[in-house]
């Protein structure tokens, strides 16, 4: 049990007795850091719908941690068979909590994979592997994010601007985080970098958790509307993008945060280069373009009515709210992964990060 | 003063006894339906800055009441020139409220400019002239709103879907608005568009505004996060956009709301005609191009903290918070006016508007 009192990172892990999975309640900040410790499965994907972990990675961490939990919640005596199946049920709806992000499915199946190759052994074992297994998860998570952020200090120099999109930093994933590791271990190497953070409607990621991490940091940060990103680019202080991903199709297509595209978009026409940083388990070569990626659409009531002292919209305005976009690969300088950076044209190089 | 008592448009008018102008306060809409009655120029300024009544043809209509209101409180015995003097240092502080639009100055100008040509024939007289000055200045303006409403409607077919970005509609204007005008003019004549309005962050104008006239004349409105329009224009859901301008330079290049030139980008990129509606009044020919607008940059806390239940952001965080932008005129299709539609090259469609 040692292993699992070592926090590998503050804001998900499990609890000290490892019955629980222990979250920092990511829809509190900025403004109340409250820990929520869970067992339950329906508490387990109420966490996820209502984005208290959220982040693509950051997710996988908690699914794999949560199906380990829930393994163990199984009869110790029982038959290895019957908790397998009972397990693969819960994990099932664990795994469906949310659609877009390969990360939740892939640390679910992991997880599966593992506990089906250890059924043979009692369901002890089991347990104990699937302990191993997501420990290995969230440890393989923060090696990648250091891997991804060295490869983005490469494309950026001191003093450079880079604007960012919703939240991609230790809160979505662990330690350096995807698109803000390159602005972090910049800043540990005295490399500045000066962020514009996309406020990102309607869940503010980028006000309440990007600049929340960034300044604590002590990295130059300046807060924007997400409608601002077109004139802070004309002003020439941004030199690149840098954004993080929820999946990545086989031909590149990068589907992230609603408002991903249009920043891609923006940066094309100003000639400013546009990367997508994100771990190799983010891209999904079973998923052959952008349109074979699904979007969720969200409650209305997050455009309408959430966060506001009073209604900011007529009330039954009609609302759209797909909660990402796909961002086409034509748009995409590079695809940054922990492995590398992959360039166009993507059908060969993010084959190519599998077949090695 | 029975002119004085027809109401030439329900939010923004004078008091039966042309004491003080009357406005429906903008910056409590969509919740309370709240008017003021004001005459001092304090509070007039207050107004403008705090955006209770906005929109730049309105902020012209406003300010020419507003200076017919000053004028009265002038002594009716006192000399002509001193009262024009005094006019003068008052409406100027008028003018000053905002600096991007260009119709506030315009019509303050307009409005000082009738009092010196009456100013011989002693106070009284003024006052008189300047009374038929602002409700000439509003009459105008609503006959321009209907003229570009003609114009723009023939930009776009029954069942087209239409982009807009904040508010210029009847709030912002006078009756049909500008680049709400082909839409509420279409639903009085049954040709329908289905309208997709940009909340328009930071002040929600068209969360709070632009849904709520469309909602209550019963346009087919579908609010969106300003980050949602690329999705949108990508889902083929939208056949133009429309929107206002708060002032257009000699070769085309118009500064509007903040998000409107990253719009114009999105549309570009999509393949789909971006329209400027506005009165010829937007026009400055004096302004060469879009660098020489200045762009008021606004409170950080409009981001941070207005509207919400608690702070959005970290403490402290920095904000770039600019209230205009420019869209370059390379960006534009067509710039809609009263007296027709000016296509590229603007430098000469447009200069051709005033030799006419």
């Amino acid at each position: 049990m040692t292993q699992l009192r070592e926090e590998l990172s503050p804001h998900v892990g499990l609890t000290a007795d490892g019955e629980r999975v222990r979250i920092l309640d990511q829809s509190l900040l900025p403004n109340r850091e409250v820990y929520l410790e869970l067992s339950g499965l329906a508490e387990m994907v109420e966490a996820i719908r209502a984005l208290r972990v959220r982040g693509a990675p950051a997710i996988g961490i908690f699914a794999g941690y949560g199906v380990y939990v829930l393994a163990r919640q199984l009869p110790r005596t029982g038959g290895a068979r019957e908790n397998l199946a009972a397990l693969c049920l819960r994990a099932g709806e664990l795994s469906a909590a949310r659609p877009t992000a390969v990360n939740l499915a892939w640390a679910v199946g992991r997880m599966l994979d593992r506990a089906r190759r250890e059924a043979g052994g009692g369901w002890p074992a089991v347990v104990s592997a699937l302990e191993e297994e997501c420990l290995a998860i969230h440890r393989e998570d923060i090696a990648m994010c250091r891997a991804i952020a060295e490869h983005g200090l490469s494309l950026v120099r001191d003093g450079d601007g880079v604007l960012t999109h919703c939240n991609a930093g230790p809160l979505a994933t662990s330690r350096y985080g995807t698109a803000l590791g390159p602005i972090l271990l910049g800043q540990e190497r005295g490399v500045r970098l000066k962020v514009f953070a996309d406020e990102t409607r309607p869940l503010l990621q980028g006000a309440r958790l990007t600049a929340y991490e960034l300044n604590r940091a002590g990295v130059d940060v300046t807060l924007i509307c997400d409608n601002m990103a077109s004139m802070v680019m004309k002003n020439g202080w941004v030199q690149a993008c840098f954004v993080g991903c929820d999946r990545v199709a086989a031909n590149g297509d990068a589907a992230n945060k609603i408002g991903t595209s249009g920043v891609a978009i923006l940066a094309r026409h100003y000639g400013i280069p546009f990367y997508v940083l994100g771990p190799t388990s983010t891209i999904d070569l079973n998923c052959p373009t952008g349109n074979d990626i699904p979007i969720e659409e969200r409650d209305p009531e997050e455009i309408r009515t959430l966060w506001y002292k009073e209604p900011m919209a007529p009330a039954g305005v009609r609302c759209f709210n797909p909660a990402f976009d796909v961002t086409d690969h034509s748009l995409i300088a590079g695809i940054v992964t922990e492995k590398g950076i992959c360039r166009p044209p993507y059908t060969q190089s993010l084959a190519a990060l599998f077949s090695e």
